[in-house]
Formats: structure tokens, C-alpha cells, sequence
């Protein structure tokens, strides 16, 4: 048999939902860092500009400084969750050096064994869309994340050509609700909606892909604070990982976020960034490092306590 | 008076809306050309790796090229068209050697009088947000574009920090309602809807913000085969700016996008990408150059003989 070789080959992917079920239930720790670097906030031994500087003097020193620190806070994070997500956007702010740097921490986060879920909310269509998944998920390209998050607006077509890559062990976070004030009015949970139109196909691209537990490789952003909304949306896509921002510095407490959690305990990743990442230290602090360790632990023993079945 | 010389100084920054009015009328070409450098149709003389290269080589030689084709095209619109519109994703596939070359081409052609949509489609809120404006719009940003695309999913706080540059002379394009094939089922034009919801707020956006004609620095983009809602969509938006794509190779012809303009021929900017870029040439056609410089003045004697007021 010809072909038996990569038929093999193709057997031996692992889908995302499996390695992030994997990863989650190892640690036991449904938890992601954000790694959302805000210059004004890294160490100074790191981000020193002088005002001397060009503009793009400043950046290039400063992508530097955002590189080591992603680096850093990498292996500081490595074996004590199973997922980070980077958040393309500060890294953008510096050109094209702070894309190196997102490049060089991303392959970082991966050879430690850190699942990446970049953080782009890229959505376009047709040959666009298809850029952006070779941008960021595509193993031959400048990034080669394990997951995305994307937002919605443009439609199916939006979403279909990163989830072509879900055979390929990658998955996808689609924006569906939000708890910044604003996203309210605009996505409206009642039925039919477009944020619950979001949720239909999210379910529904599961559901010729459901891995251990019932879990697909097609996720979905909800925030953490809407409060009684949450069993609405968590029975609405029982089949896929919810991707939770809005705990810590920005608001959720462990309390707020059990519902996003099956019954199992399974299926929800809680993301904090600016709260694990630097807490109320002031930059100078020499023990950064140990301040991010020690509030990730403090994040991950959090959950344990509140989550059942965690 | 102290602060005499700074106030003067803010007076002289030209609305985006008016310096779009001014160039398009000047020009009679209310058009823009998308910057979509698709690697299989440039010409062979700038783009020809071979297989001994491994990706990350390959990208660099692709940058390079891409770079080039982009100066080089810039040369080319500048004075036929008013505007250009370059595609972030195509020049993200290629790493940070792309977003170096995407940088480089934004620049040429501002310093060529072309006004640059950067199409990023962008949506996120609070810091990281903010960080999106700076890294396409802020003047001593890595880009500096004079607009950009926003994707609204995650309601008011995704624009209101691009919303600021205004002030700077800068521009938005909110998608409002495209015409691909499954947006409709999501953006639904009933009242109340998420896309209506929208509309209401580049509308109210502008109405601080009125300059020559009644237009304002808050655009829409609206897809240019809609048919009979396109004018709901110009009688929700008066004072927007539509940036229009479709046009040409995605299908629509230039009756299709009469009823985009206002009545005095005014307040859309029609697009065009492959269509004007690639035509039905042959990447070895060593006249490529003539080729965009043709089918782009076809492009606009089209535009000026179907548009009343043009």
C-alpha cells in the first residue's frame, strides 16, 4: 500500500481539543496567561529607552526588551499551565521588530511545551482569510500557533479557511459574547441573534470532530462577567472549549467563571494577563520573575478551589 | 498668549473626510486600488524562489519582491487614483520581512500623495485596542496609515479608540454590511439588527465631525452587489464615506454601485484589487507596469461615465 505511509503520518495528529484536554487535565490548571506586554509595566532591567531616541529607535528597543520578556515569562509559565496567549496587538505597536519578537516568543512557548493561543481576532474572507491562517496557524509559516481567536462579523466564510486547519491539530477561538460594557447592545443573547448565530456554527463545526469527552477543536470567547447569560451560552455550544477573558485585573472572580465550566469540570480555559502578569508590583521590582510564578500559582490554586471536578 | 503657536499648529490638520473629498474631485476618480500582492501572479522577475530555499527563506525573498511590487505599483496610481487600500494579511503570511516590506510600501506611497487604507479589519478593545490605533494610525507609528478597516463585533469600545485620531487627521472604515455569501445570514438589515446598530453609530459618530459636503471622517464598508439594500444603507449613513468592494473581479459592475454615492456623486470609494492589479495577464508579461497604469484608467473612465456628478 502506497499510501500507507501518510495515511500513518496523518493518523498521528492530535487534535487540539485533545492536547489542550490533555494539558489541562495534567496540570490540573484550565487556565491561560495572557502575555499582553505593556511597555510602561515591563521590568526596567529590560525596557530602559532614553530620550535620545528616535521613534523607531524606541521601538526597536523596545521589541527587543518584549522578546526576552516573553521569553522569560514563558519558561516561567511552563509546567504550571498549559496555555498562553500572546496579544498580537502590543507586539504590532513596535513594527516589524515586535513581530520578530512575537515570532521568537511564540516558537519559545512551543518548544516548552505552552500551548499558544494568539490573540489576532483576525476576520476576513476568501483569499484574505486565507492569508491570515497561513499568518498564524500554519506550520510552515512566520508563527505556526497551535489556536487563534477570530471574530465573526464577515460571516462563514470568515471562519471556514482557519478551520480547514483543525485537521492539522490547531484550533479556533470565535468571538461569540463579550462582558466589555458596550458588546451588549450589539451582541444580543436573544434568539435568533448574531452572536447566537455565531453559536450555532460554532456547535455545529464541532460536531463532525468531537474528540475525548465530547470536546471539538472549534472554541468560543465568552466573558467572564455576564453572570446568569453564561448556562445560556455554555448550553447552547456544550461541545466546544470556552476561552474566558475578564478574570482578575478586570473584574471575574472564580465565582463568576464556574459556569463556564461543564458539569465535568471540563472545558473552559480562564485567562488572566495584566493581574498574573504584574500584579501591583512597581517595574522595578528585581523578583519579577518570581511575582509572575508565584500569582500564577495563586491563579491556578484559585481555580482548583472553586471549580468542581477540576 | 502662550499656547498660541500649538493652537494654530492643530487648526492646519485637514479632516481625512476632506482630504478624501479633495483628492477624489481633484482626480474626478472616486476609486481605490487594493494592494493585494498574491504571490502566484507577480511578475516573475521580482518573485522566483526555488526549491532549494526552506520557507523562512522563501518568505524573505517573497518580502523583498513584494516590497518592490508594492513601490513599484505605488508609482504607478499616484495621480490616477486618490487612494489604495494594501492588505495587511497578504504581507502577515510573509512574517516580520512582510510587515517590513508592508511598512515601507505604506510609506512611498504616502510621500507619493496616495491616501492609505491600511485593510486590517481590527477589533478589540480597551489597551489592546489602543495599541491597534497606534500601530496603523498614530503619526509616529510603525505605519502611520491615513485610515484603517474595523471589524465592530465587540461593540463601541473596538472603535472609539481608533475614534480619537480623527482629531489627527486620520479615518475609519466600520464594516457595516459586505456582500459575500453568507454575510447576509449574520448581518441581517432588519431594524433593530447588529449591522443597523452599527450604522447608527458611524452616523453618529460623524455629526461632531461634518466637513465639506456634509461628510465625515467615519466610513462604512459596504459590499457592492447588495442590489436594493444598499440604499437603506445610504439613507441610515448620509454623512459616512462608503468604501465599496466587489467591484470587478469579485463580480459587481459599475451600475451595481451607482446607488452607493449620494446624489451629488458624492461619499464612496469604489475598490478594486486582482481585477486592476493582475487582469488576465501572465506573471511573465514584462509590461505589467503598463498593464496596472491601463486597467486602472479604465477603471475610473468606467466610474466617471456611470456616476452621475462625477
Amino acid at each position: 500500500v502506497a499510501d500507507g505511509l501518510s495515511e500513518a503520518a496523518e493518523v498521528t495528529v492530535t487534535s487540539f481539543s485533545d492536547r489542550l484536554t490533555e494539558a489541562v487535565d495534567r496540570l490540573r490548571a484550565p487556565a491561560c496567561v495572557g502575555l499582553d506586554p505593556h511597555l510602561e509595566r515591563l521590568p526596567l532591567e529590560l525596557y530602559h529607552p532614553d530620550a535620545a531616541m528616535s521613534a523607531s529607535e524606541r521601538r526597536a528597543h523596545a521589541a527587543e526588551a518584549v522578546q526576552t520578556w516573553g521569553m522569560e515569562v514563558a519558561a516561567v509559565l511552563a509546567g504550571r499551565v498549559p496555555a498562553v496567549k500572546p496579544q498580537a496587538a502590543f507586539f504590532e505597536a513596535l513594527g516589524a521588530p515586535g513581530v520578530a519578537a512575537l515570532e521568537c516568543v511564540v516558537a519559545r512557548c512551543r518548544e516548552l511545551g505552552l500551548l499558544v493561543v494568539l490573540d489576532v481576532k483576525r476576520g476576513d474572507i476568501g483569499s484574505t482569510a486565507a492569508a491570515y491562517a497561513q499568518a498564524t496557524l500554519a506550520d510552515e509559516g512566520p508563527m505556526g500557533a497551535d489556536s487563534v481567536t477570530l471574530s465573526p462579523y464577515l460571516g462563514e466564510e470568515s471562519l471556514q479557511p482557519f478551520e480547514r486547519y483543525c485537521g492539522q491539530g490547531k484550533g479556533l477561538f470565535v468571538l461569540v459574547r463579550t462582558s466589555n460594557p458596550g458588546a451588549g447592545a450589539w451582541q444580543t443573547p436573544g434568539d435568533p441573534s448574531f452572536a447566537r448565530r455565531v453559536a450555532a456554527w460554532v456547535e455545529r463545526a464541532n460536531s463532525s470532530r468531537l474528540g475525548a469527552h465530547g470536546l471539538g477543536p472549534v472554541g468560543a470567547v465568552i466573558g467572564a462577567t455576564l453572570g446568569d447569560e453564561i448556562p445560556v451560552w455554555r448550553a447552547a455550544m456544550p461541545s466546544a472549549w470556552f476561552l474566558v477573558p475578564g478574570y482578575g485585573a478586570q473584574g471575574a472572580g472564580p465565582a463568576d467563571v464556574v459556569p463556564c465550566f461543564r458539569a465535568d469540570g471540563r472545558g473552559a480555559l480562564i485567562t488572566s494577563s495584566r493581574g498574573v502578569l504584574f500584579g501591583t508590583d512597581a517595574p522595578t521590582e528585581p523578583g519579577w520573575r518570581q511575582g509572575v510564578a508565584r500569582r500564577t500559582d495563586e491563579l491556578v490554586s484559585t481555580l482548583r478551589r472553586h471549580i468542581p471536578g477540576v
